[in-house]
């Protein structure tokens, strides 16, 4: 079969034959992939910043947002079955941990990460497990949802974690209404009552996201904390979604957090830091977010069955992959996803 | 009457007579001082260190955690009387608002501080309101109990915050086992079944950490973070408590946290600076913690009561106050609260 | 001034002339009332089935959802002054009771309840205290809301606690769309993405509850617990609203209640009898609602003036007060509610 | 191999040699029995009580409290391995539905409970699957713990759930401190600060309470629902725990709640039997338990092994097994447990 493979760091990927993937261990599940996110992760990963990090042994398919039907199945499956349209959770769990017990699927003790750490999507088919196997309602289609596998998972588990702060009345600022923020934004408007505000350089983001249920737009143009502190009636947000994270967000957003508030951090690449006095005399809360449980990802799929999460995307053919990431680096994408389908549903 | 008031700056405060405080407004209480913590937050108040911040008025009375009798009562008072022992919220708050309507007293949106920002309890009589009397239970002297109506409090109510992570067999660690640190470790003893270790400089500290229901204790000696690593199989607490909050161990509390667990800062001094990476790929909290509120210093005093919580304190008469004072300041104190006795009982 | 007065059980109210009421304890505010809502516990007081429980003295003045302006107020308000629109709690409390201290108002240890146990608001004029009084948003009249007070607060209140269950995907059945029953409707749809179920005996109401959120509405015709059977996968409803809570539907509501789900009771009249062995080896939950609390009704002031919340009422002057009690008793306040307007505002 | 096997219900299991169990499936494990507890739900069964409930195939093997040796493991098991000592969650659960995801196994869509259903641990070997096998400390015994793997792990959830209600100073009254009770008792000893009032009929129980923990104990005889409320100065228990559930408890465990608190049901026979307007206006909650989770069994052992937990027991060898529950039958076991010991360890 066909499939993206990283070769090595620094050069673009190559669209390689491979040998067919199987099912081996009886929780094996060997799925078509109709649709892969291409996500800014994978930039990186071709970049070589996730080499050490992965420990993966090149050559290897990338592709962490997967969604497309189950061809076979091992000896130990029972929740899906041959034929079943499925999107797959990112990670492939064990189930036996305390953190898998407790439904906290991102902290296995021994997971692992196709298309991170071993073989991904980015190919006509691939194999995870049981555990990391939602099946789609009849109205979802692979290339409609792939990208909410893990950009838009990380995102909906930031919000539910969020939700039960947000009381009628309340203020939540959310930093960075790009492919994670407005699906944030979508799962705010979905799940919570509070007032929102969202906060962005791009004039068009801000304009998409009065559409999707921002009650306030502010321009990240330098007097954008003020411009919060008027809007929240000058005590700050009760909670600010940071999907930026960086060059300045994170100290933009811990101002712009009201006293007994709380700072979630979702994108990265800066730093947070705060003196200690300020976090005990306001006594704020940071809390960090990475990706979501299984049950997110579930509930998540509600949403977009429902109409109430949706993304733009744009489609590639598998052999044009490279042209996919091309765009995506430069820019081309706005406000969009690019997905790639390697067998067409 | 007699009180310690601070004139200037930078010299040590003085005993004067002045004239004695009264009840005005309605929900006014007068209260007979019997006992008044000396914390080092007076010794930082003398070096001017709150002077913008509290934005007092000098001269003013210092003491700002207090227990005695009420002596009076405004006409809207109903839940204390005249010869009622109580220990005083350092808060005296509005009642009004919607922190308050919250039980969250601590963000009241119109509060004073007595013995911050307006006359406190190193008097032989003080004026605060209804909302800050705790009545004592018929065993508790004011003078056991003063010290926990601020510093005690910080200490509860971090440890009530944090009592929910807390299950058989989760691992809870506890820096700085001094003034604060010993009501935290006593109040985790108390609230829950956690494996408790105590990190501190001094050997004594740690003795005295054992006998209250520490099951490691640790030298902070510099392999301090491995040593926690160890105790917890590797991978970090579920919860660490830092009541110190400078001199790296905010550094030192973050990498002995576990994945998706929480970083609780109490003392401060210093910052708390992660790079976003490490707070979204560890998912790890950081949690901010202000003094506590009145049911929280009530569930305090119930467990003082029932020997569930105690200090080690050394009594002065008012005029020893300065005495009391430079006892603190040099050292002269070691595990024990200076408590200054206004009005004896 | 003129007031609707109960002079003896059983037979109707009169309309007097009172003497004024005024201002006397310190956190005391005198009100217009511009709007009282007219509510069926008002003819079971008639009735007297309210005499022993609230040990009122007759005559007194009916009348507990109440909205108006405020006059005048006692020297410790700090919250309202005169001219403030506002809505009132139902609930006179004390603020400084364990309860009150946590938020939790309707359990405050020494309340009055104005309308029920003391003088209401079916007059010109009444006197709440200060922990009673919500402003009200610039746009709310106070004919629109009154009858939020009490009845709404309810429904506000049960959807409140039963929002935390309710996921993407959950399933919520409401049981009685009338009056409560509604609002409880738009505040589900206001603050949870759970899939509503409505089941009501009136096509009438089952239409309304299609247009305000509900997904699935269901006649009570006695095949409606297979109803709500069916449209959920066989398994029942996380949380079932029950607003009627007597004939019968005790039994349907739990029998609707999924394993591990929630029954909430609102409504009353009838008995929960459920054999011990089906509570525990269902693990299902029956939970108690009673009002709300002032943050609570704050929320819902907020719902309210962002349109997510309406009621339809029906205005009488104040001497038509017979006529609108009679109109109620005879069901022709078909979804609305009747409002008294003492002072026309 | 031997194994105690229900032939026909209202007569007397027999002692049979059977065919050895074998791994099958990827998940299986295979465990050779060392201590297996003898449970009144036994009687129960011999009885024909769960005939039709359990829809059970006779002969089968009961006994649903097991813990022992790992001898085999299917080929997806990775927790366990030959030799590891274990006890066993009493449900096989699938550990793919939703419940299982979010760590409540015991409503698992798709689980077998051994020992009700198919056949269970009175024997010398016996087959589980992997996720119900939680490892035991070094120190502790099969024979020590078996006990606890049902009943216990029922009175642990219930404490684990009532755990956040009780704060220091809270009143929790346990009904019935015999198997269940006692472990109930040391579990809220261990967990919470609550002030702990046991009522029992039986003095020997009371006086072992008061060794374990309760701070009142009170004789059920008639004044037990006054007594309880002169404990808790006329209002009643923020939670009541009934390990009864017949026979006039489950009015009584109402009766002793306050308003706002919650009334547990862990035992079973009776009725709750309340009217709506008690439910709404006192705002109670009636709150069912089901055995409990795999991580609360986990965490029960953690306590066992810390000596928290303790169960006084009499064991048996496997062919003495009638007399161990003719003695249960009798009443000949006061406040203690017969474990068979089919393998002794």
């Amino acid at each position: 079969m066909r499939a993206v493979r990283v070769h090595g760091y620094h050069r673009p990927p190559s669209i390689d034959d491979i040998a067919e993937p199987e099912v081996h261990g009886p929780m094996d599940v060997l799925v078509e992939v109709n649709a892969a996110g291409v996500c800014r992760t994978d930039l990186h990963i071709i970049e070589g910043q996730w080499a050490e990090k992965s420990g993966v042994r090149l050559p290897y398919t990338i592709g962490h947002e997967n969604a497309g039907t189950v061809l076979a199945t091992g000896s130990a499956v029972t929740n899906v079955a041959a034929g079943d349209t499925v999107i797959l959770h990112p990670f492939v769990t064990c189930g036996l941990c305390r953190a898998c017990r407790a439904g906290d699927d991102v902290h296995c003790a021994d997971s692992k990460f196709p298309g991170i750490n071993r073989d991904g999507g980015m190919a006509e088919r691939m194999v995870t497990n049981a555990r990391a196997c939602v099946k789609l309602a009849a109205g979802l289609a692979p290339a409609e949802v792939a990208a909410l596998a893990d950009a838009g998972l990380t995102a909906y588990h930031a919000v539910r974690k969020a939700a039960p702060l947000l009381y009628p009345g309340a203020h939540v600022v959310l930093i960075g209404a790009g492919g994670l923020g407005h699906i944030g934004l979508q799962s705010l408007a979905a799940l919570t009552p509070a007032d929102i505000t969202v906060v962005d350089r791009s004039e068009d983001a801000l304009h998409l996201a009065a559409e999707l249920g921002a009650r306030h737009t502010v321009a990240a143009d330098g007097a954008h904390v003020d411009a919060v502190r008027d809007i929240t009636g000058g005590s700050g947000a009760n909670v600010v979604l940071d999907f930026v994270g960086e060059q300045g967000t994170e100290a933009d957003g811990v101002a712009m957090t009201r006293d007994a508030g709380s700072y979630f951090v979702i994108g990265y690449g800066g730093r947070v830091d705060i003196p200690t006095i300020d976090v005990i005399s306001r006594e704020i809360s940071v809390i960090g977010n990475l990706v979501g449980s299984y049950n997110d990802l579930d509930e998540l799929m509600t949403l977009a069955a429902q109409g109430k999460v949706r993304l733009r995307t744009k489609s590639y053919p598998l052999d044009a992959a490279l042209d996919a990431l091309a765009d995506l680096d430069a820019g081309r994408l706005p406000g969009g996803r690019a997905i790639l389908e390697p067998v067409k549903r």
